[in-house]
């Protein structure tokens, strides 16, 4: 929670959708060409053989190298129309039987905006259709059950946008980061996950896993920005430092999820968020592309429209 | 689902929070001082002994009567910041310990335009902060316990605005317009239902019910511009048309709702909604008036803020 961004919303009603943008080969020189980017950011920040968070630049706006604040939430803006179609054409195919559902799960260090992630870019889309779900520390009754217990349960179903705030990765991170488990539980975790995410996409889900990734000295500003503003204690914990104190084994669990747990099923994107207007312009750049993909269309009227004009004209 | 309409979101960052406006008397002549209106509108629309949905005009726009959709659009962009500061500050009470919680129940005829609420005046709200439930012909699970269990199962938690897309009140509202339940036991479900709703209220949790109150004229146009649209062919349901034949049925059966659901505790409101611009200004008033009423403060640090900010720079 906390205090809401600028935002324009334009009036859709009787527009068209603007056709699809023809993903460019993402190349080096995809990074530079500011607010008119039109390459595959999803390509560009997809984590690759060997990629660690100590190898992105938090600081760093690829695809968006030559913008600023300004630039960025003008951007943004101009996603907005688009997200909000593609968001209820999916919705209207999961009304009418279709299965399809996406996910999006995002990942970071506190205060690493995930929160901001929902108030910037989950508020764009209607929020009939959109679950989202935060996961805390383990309930008792969690606890009694395998780690992806709490995880099935919270999934989308058909035709919804379902966003976790955490997710069955802090059993991974947490549990490595705070020595929870043995090497042993988190192996069988890491190759669970997988196991766990395929089924999900070949059940119709697509899967859109991003890592918010600030640096350390990001983290600080913003703790002490917390504590400086007395409506934002409550978002305050004094655990927050201890959680602090172990960052190095954080970002080592961090880059162990990279290396064994993005896949080709379902990919991880790390997306430098030391800029928030950065962060929030690539997380819905990379929520349109994925629902671009899927090729929404309108379901067909599944009854004779010039009858039924006739009987609500009769009645 | 639909259409999004024009929303401007103002930076908040930094600004304090508008004095609460002292509520007015409501008088009838509290209609008609437009945009600028700051009576108590939740009594102007509050259901009274003897109102009966024919008494209210579904065209009227009490409290904006000299106002049009721009102004009434103006004066909804104009509580956002307020609205968006209360919700923040409920839902940090609720991290903090706190208990309340605020439970919107929409009930109106189909094409009432609970949808457009969802987009019009929710999403003005912080996402993390609302969950939606929408109420659909029961499952066979739900089936099996009496009507309040599902609806005992989706109330907000603490911190939490709960808004309910239908609610308990389809048990009596369908359960006596399509004759599925006798008259002794529709007595008890209304009996039923204010007990629940005074221990609700007990509990900690403002429950604020509206009715979208349209016209049968209103409600036609609707459907023929539902099956004119290929793109909202997905919201039409020919059993819409079944339902429309009992129209007078449906609305004795919410005149009895009036007449023995609205409590001191729990009382309802009657929103006209043939104009949806108007609509939405007075839900979202309806729902800041009682915001205001919560005096919702920001909760007290329960850690020493300097020996933190200590903590925090050495770390």
């Amino acid at each position: 929670m906390g205090k809401k961004k600028d935002k324009d919303k334009k009036r859709r009603k009787g527009r068209s959708v603007p056709e699809p943008v023809a993903a460019a080969e993402p190349t080096p020189s995809a990074a530079g060409n500011g607010p008119s980017f039109d390459g595959d950011l999803s390509a560009l920040l997809r984590v690759r053989p060997g990629t660690s968070l100590a190898s992105v630049d938090a600081d760093s706006t690829p695809g968006f190298a030559s913008g600023d604040k300004e630039a960025g939430r003008a951007a943004l803006a101009a996603m907005d129309e688009e997200l909000s179609d593609l968001q209820e054409r999916l919705y209207a195919q999961g009304r009418a039987g279709g299965n399809r559902r996406l996910l999006l799960v995002l990942q970071g260090m506190d205060t690493s905006g995930k929160g901001g992630v929902m108030r910037g870019v989950v508020d764009l889309m209607d929020p009939q259709g959109v679950v989202i779900t935060a996961f805390k520390a383990p309930t008792e009754q969690e606890q009694q059950h395998d780690f992806l217990w709490r995880i099935e349960r919270a999934l989308p179903g058909p035709g919804l946008v379902g966003v976790f705030d955490r997710s069955h990765y802090e059993d991974v991170l947490i549990g490595r980061a705070r020595r929870l488990a043995d090497e042993v539980e988190l192996d069988r975790r890491h190759q669970s996950i997988n196991g766990f995410e395929q089924d999900l996409v070949d059940s119709g889900c697509v899967l859109v896993k991003c890592i918010l990734h600030i640096s350390k000295d990001e983290q600080k500003q913003r703790l002490l920005d917390r504590l400086a503003d007395p409506t934002k204690h409550w978002k305050y914990n004094p655990g927050d430092v201890d959680e602090r104190a172990l960052w190095e084994d954080y970002q080592r669990a961090y880059d162990l999820v990279l290396e064994r747990n993005s896949t080709p099923a379902a990919p991880f994107h790390v997306v430098p968020a030391n800029a928030k207007w950065y962060r929030n312009w690539a997380i819905t750049r990379i929520l349109l592309e994925h629902l671009r993909a899927m090729d929404l269309r309108w379901p067909e009227a599944d009854f004779n429209v010039h009858a039924e004009m006739a009987r609500v004209q009769a009645s």
